[in-house]
């Protein structure tokens, strides 16, 4: 195993930095299910109206995610911006929406996360590298 | 193996939608060598000049790159917008640039691709399957 130790400059501010600036940019990763992906597929081309507008109250915009195979395996790549105050207190507002519990209820299923996540989520969330705005 | 077919809805608009919007998305991933994992890490800290540069002329904006380990190997997933109108002839600028032609020395052999790519680059771009602006 090689070690590694995170660098931070110019074009990777540290977690302190990045914690300053109005944009807040999270990359996160899941495995998703082969047997799932089309009905994963099928949700996705058109989110419920009431999960997307309690994703954008909670100060979250430009969601995109991406799915790519690797070694035989299908992943979900997840990018999105956060521009709120209260990310905790954000993200308990959509996971005690009635609405977003049950899109969970039918979106779960499809993942299966790389390795427990601290709070239970089956993203795992990535370090950043590199930002160029 | 599933078959399995893409979606397009109000939540996951078609290549010939996403091809109109004034912000076109894009997700990349390739392996990296965990052996150049660090000197990888130190190039993107400090970004050199003249490569973010052409970056920004070539109409590319909101660039990061985050790393992850899946299954015992590490990746590195990419998140950029366009905002030009000619992709292809703003990479070939970067292409040909001279300063980034050396910086793609020292990085190029930080990469290993997934697969061959159709233009010789080491990132295999990924499917989108969702976007909420």
């Amino acid at each position: 195993m090689t070690a590694t130790t995170a660098i931070y400059g110019e074009t990777n501010p540290s977690p302190q930095d990045l914690g300053k600036m109005p944009i807040r940019r999270y990359g996160s990763v899941v495995e998703i299910r082969k047997e799932k992906e089309q009905y994963y597929r099928e949700l996705h081309a058109n989110g419920w109206n009431g999960v997307m507008e309690r994703i954008k109250k909670s100060n979250i915009q430009n969601y995109s995610i991406f799915i790519h195979e690797i070694e035989g395996k299908k992943y979900l790549f997840s990018y999105f911006e956060y521009i709120g105050n209260d990310f905790d207190g954000d993200m308990a507002k959509i996971a005690s929406d009635k609405e977003t519990r049950r899109w969970w209820k039918e979106t779960d299923p499809c993942q299966k996360p790389l390795t427990a996540t601290p709070d239970g989520s089956n993203w795992s969330v990535m370090e950043p590298v590199f930002l160029l705005e």
